[in-house]
């Protein structure tokens, strides 16, 4: 049984990866960039291959679904590279594939704010897909990287969905059904990115699910919900693990360049601090606490093959990669 | 018999493309920066992929020497990206990796200005590598980068052959023996470059041999007088051939955003004209004018299967892709 985590987003060093190792976790989405262009994406894309290359004993580079089962047959965790925003590939088309080369394999659409792409869940307005939008997508669809739809708004997601020939992602949210937050999802978002063949990884991050009291068993409620609402083989895992930040940092996660009233930014929790996570998740190495809450609520190992691992990896079989003619 | 061409750099379009196929021209190396950063640079890396796939029925990109081979087999010619200096790693050294992952297989340690690895040709006084140049060399060794010294200086050249683990090369140059230039280069450094195993791209830039009026016969005598010196295994072509720039692109040629003054970039020639070409090479259509001169002149088979690619090929073959432990 393949486990994949969707999506973590931390301030990176070898001790995290570590913990990653301890969850046993075979593949892990990191986030690349927030806000940043393209230029100062390289260099954290450099520094990943870098830090890639320095812990290979531990980590490998995922471009492709294979890669993956290769980490589990040697013990290490392929590190899938994603972007959670559009800002690197600013109003230029030919730096999707360019992206790409440099192991890409999830763009996020837009941040927290309309992008050149589409609007944002936090937006008044969500305009729907751009122009520019739509050729991003063709794009992204063309090279083989993943659309997520995770902070991306109502209209601009449904839109997304419909054009996109390839199933979509939401990395990291939960549906609205579950906790009632503009991060998480619609039920008619969730059918529709179901309907097209996609996966949501349902999140841990404690604003997304009511707190840092929420129990292992009343998230894993959240989980069974969503595979009631949308089918087994279209739900896994994306925790958002936000490892080794310091406030400060909360900052440029928030404002980014956009704005300097940091109660724009407060979207997500009321808070200047990182949120406190559940006792049962405060490092990646709780990961087999969410498999036992799974097999502890009934879920049957084949169900728990594909929450854990199982879905992501035929997303990513499909996804990654260039477009098969006909296909 | 490969036809491989180790440096052009025109303003690229089918028609090019279709020049060089019709020269027979197997693997050609295009120049992707003068003075550009690296953001600029992924623009010019991003066209150079859609032109590739564009175009696909005539040309591939070249990872590795066996592309190359492929190339050959279906009829296309090979494109090898490269920078004619090293503005676009910045001051960065994962920047390496990550040009090398868009494909770049041959960077310039300086273009015609000290850059921040090193001396140009052109400079009064040549500072040798500098700290970063050592860091630079050491990393472009290690992804398997080519190291080209045709526009370096005499002492930075000599240092870089030096410290290379593996071969390094001169594009697109010709003995100062041959014509008093300073793009053209001493015994030292070609005895240098050859007792490391690199190659030379004898040139056809008319500036470096004499001007337009020099017969096809007189260059092949350049060429003759190389594998005299340095051994016919270490002979190459480099036409740098430059198709269809006008002539106010050689202001960003030769001022980029150094200087103001163009008499401070006339350094090849004093005309503020593109150079006039031989009438034996007008085009990379020509490239066959160089294989009957070659065989006129009493080259034998094997010889000009060297000259003409083989060289380049082995060059090709160790050079690109990761360095082998103890090799």
């Amino acid at each position: 049984m393949l486990y994949i985590d969707a999506l973590q987003s931390s301030n990176w060093d070898r001790e995290i990866l570590e913990e990653i190792r301890k969850g046993g976790i075979d593949a892990v989405h990191v986030t690349c960039a927030l806000w940043e262009s393209a230029r100062d994406t390289l260099t954290t894309l450099g520094r990943w291959h870098r830090r890639i290359r320095e812990n290979s004993d531990i980590v490998l580079l995922a471009s492709k679904a294979a890669d993956i089962k290769h980490a589990a047959e040697t013990g290490r965790t392929a590190v899938v590279l994603g972007l959670q925003g559009s800002s690197p590939i600013e109003d230029e088309l030919d730096l999707i594939e360019v992206f790409y080369l440099l192991g890409v394999r999830f763009m996020q659409l837009t941040y927290n704010n309309q992008s050149l792409i589409g609007g944002s869940c936090y937006e008044e307005h969500d305009s729907g897909l751009s122009r520019f939008g739509r050729q991003v997508i063709a794009q992204m669809n063309r090279v083989g990287m993943l659309v997520d739809l995770s902070h991306v708004g109502e209209r601009t997601s449904l839109e997304a969905i419909s054009i996109s020939d390839r199933p979509v992602t939401i990395t990291h949210s939960n549906p609205l059904s579950s906790f009632m937050h503009a991060r998480n999802k619609s039920d008619p978002v969730l059918k529709e990115l179901a309907a097209n063949g996609g996966v949501l990884g349902c999140t841990i991050y404690p604003p997304l699910i009511g707190g840092n009291n929420v129990t292992l068993m009343s998230w894993i409620e959240i989980v069974a919900r969503t595979v009631d609402l949308i089918g087994v083989e279209h739900v896994g895992i994306g925790t958002d693990a936000s490892r080794k930040w310091e406030d400060h940092h909360l900052q440029w996660v928030r404002l980014g360049r956009w704005a300097h009233d940091p109660s724009l930014g407060r979207t997500v929790s009321g808070s200047d601090s990182w949120p406190i996570w559940p006792a049962w998740f405060q490092t990646p190495a709780d990961f087999p606490n969410i498999v036992d809450g799974l097999r502890k609520y009934g879920f049957s190992e084949p169900e728990m093959a594909a929450i854990l691992g199982g879905n992501w990896m035929r997303i990513f079989s499909n996804g990654f990669g260039p477009q098969i003619a006909g296909a």
